[in-house]
């Protein structure tokens, strides 16, 4: 048993001051974990735009000072009272959508919306006490986030937010199965449900449109349109599956009808997925959705107050739309699944690590985000 | 046979000269049926809120001077060349969706959005020579109005778009399944696919908001909230089988908010129908559906360039936004099931029935049904 059980570690995080300024890669103590909770060593983490954007001050719900990070893999150190389903040593996932299994979403079939935290977590702390596990060197509080907070070497969540994977997974691999990637497969598989001998546009092409894109083609979509204004992306998107690529710079007319006008029937796509949070572009995904049975999916995370429209009719004509929050997976119990499917070798998860980097870099990795070079930079701890 | 076959009819009609005008009662000619066309002598017809729409100059689409009247029941009289589904003397109701099974939209199990003579009936001629079967007695054309026209004792109408039933079911009553009755019930059983055990709030309590709730109870849904701003029309809602029943003009909170504190679990309602038309109460209903899984269906008709809108959060949550034409019911096809249906006793198709006049007395029931007394007010012609 590890000599840390049961004490406060001090170790390497990057704290988010404030909105808008780099992270801060120092030592802060993360306290024991509490009945239901778990402290995990994070071996890596990736950055998802999610990270970014509410670094950026685009979250209105963002708590500052905080330690951001939400797609990870590590392994258990200690776990607090009550907690029976991992133990010490185990390698995990943390989750940021929890799966408890017993709340009314967890037992609904068609949702993943599981609530046993979510109060707790949207204010950065823990149940057990309302309090945060991080503190400064000095003290000061620091909220978690998205209740996972993996930008640090050390971190606590709740049980409900991990979940178990066998031992050989490579870690600085399937950390991407937190967020991203698992998103847009499960996107297609859960929230569309797309058909063999289908269309599907993707908009959007980063790590999650190119997730719909590699999911959409193992479904048996024989179409799938990739969609963006940066044309250096179409050749992932290519590779991915993309059968064909389509700039709206390129086109004078809205997009949605330039789709319809390029979809196989004359009359639309069977699926359109919104993967990049704008509110313009999710109404061209519906607008360009197959009459009589088109589904659009939301996939995007949409800034503050912004919002959808379009005209009813588009809706009455047989469209459907729809959203999907980590993909429908109900996570504790399908991510294993996903871990397990990456083994098989049936996923191209590896492809999706375009830069690999210390923790200490974790600023330089922003900044790739950013420049929109970078699919995922996957950040690793010396140790 | 009888003998005006091949020959133009003269007969009684409404004309709709212009829009915003009381329709006028006079002598049409009628042409006989070209190629794939049907003649039907219409014996019932119920007026419907979109004729009152178009009547009232609202439907930008609407063409003048025309015959209107879409909710309809009759009798074949002759029948065009090639046409082999239904002969002289075949019971029939007018569909304005028609069902051709030929098309992609018919052979696709989730559509029934016909398109065979959509682009003839959109311009209110007939397919075969792109011209009006209507004149006035001195030979000027008059526009047919959603491919059915019934406020006409004769009609001509594509064979795609007439529906077989018994001789034995009364046409005054199994004329409501041309439009309202048949658009209510099929939201619930084919765009929603309610659930037993499940909840459901109806929005506008009209004859299609009426129907949703028949068609709800039947489906098992065992809470049933029906919305409506006049409270004298929560006394059909409760004898149709609403549970509750809401007045927004009775709360300060917007009604989603009331909706969503009111339902069963206290996250919203399974499945919500707008039967209005109105984009605002749409989203009313799209913000009370269940977090996780619920479905808002649009059934109203929204006044033109009327946009709907929301946050995305509420599809990314787990709520989905469908519409419904003629409740999804591929017309030729089913509507002789819902005859079947009403033949067995199992509807209530005749309490939707408030008024019956004579042909004559068209212009008091369209004051009838903008006053929001009258469900459905039948008109019959003598003969």
């Amino acid at each position: 048993m590890a000599d840390t059980v049961g004490k406060p570690i001090q170790c390497k995080a990057a704290i988010a001051w404030e909105a808008k300024k780099p992270v801060e890669v120092t030592d802060v103590i993360v306290d024991p974990p509490q009945a239901g909770e778990v402290r995990v060593r994070i071996v890596a983490t990736a950055l998802c735009h999610t990270d970014a954007y509410t670094l950026d001050g685009l979250d209105p719900e963002g708590l500052f000072p905080c330690v951001l990070g939400h797609e990870a893999a590590g392994v258990v150190e200690s776990v607090g009272e009550g907690v029976t389903s991992v133990a010490p040593g185990d390698h995990v996932i943390p989750c940021y959508q929890a799966y408890c299994g017993d709340c009314m979403f967890c037992k609904h079939p068609k949702s993943n919306l599981c609530t046993s935290v979510r109060a707790f977590t949207g204010k950065g702390v823990m149940r057990a006490d309302e309090q945060p596990r991080f503190h400064t060197l000095d003290g000061k509080p620091l909220y978690h986030f998205m209740g996972t907070s993996t930008f640090s070497e050390y971190t606590v969540v709740h049980e409900v937010s991990v979940a178990k994977i066998p031992k050989d997974a490579p870690l600085e691999s399937v950390c991407l199965l937190g967020c991203g990637v698992a998103t847009g497969w499960g996107a297609v598989y859960n929230t569309a449900n797309v058909q063999p001998g289908t269309s599907v546009a993707v908009f959007g092409l980063g790590a999650v449109g190119l997730a719909v894109i590699e999911a959409a083609k193992r479904a048996g979509a024989t179409r799938i349109f990739a969609v963006d204004i940066n044309p250096e992306k179409f050749v992932a998107a290519l590779e991915w599956g993309a059968t064909d690529c389509v700039n709206p710079k390129d086109h004078d007319k809205p997009i949605q009808q330039v789709l319809v006008e390029m979809s196989p029937s004359g009359w639309g796509i069977d699926y359109t997925f919104e993967c990049i949070g704008s509110v313009e572009v999710m109404r061209a995904a519906l607008e360009c959705a197959h009459r009589g049975w088109g589904e659009s999916i939301v996939i995007g995370v949409a800034a503050a107050g912004k919002e959808i429209s379009t005209r009813p009719f588009q809706l009455v004509t047989g469209r459907v739309w729809k959203g999907t929050a980590f993909g429908g997976y109900k996570s504790r119990l399908q991510v294993p699944d996903l871990v397990a499917m990456y083994q098989r070798g049936e996923t191209r998860l590896d492809s999706y690590v375009t830069h690999r980097m210390k923790f200490e870099e974790i600023n330089t990795a922003f900044d790739l985000l950013h420049s929109g070079q970078c699919l995922r930079c996957v950040l690793t701890f010396d140790s």
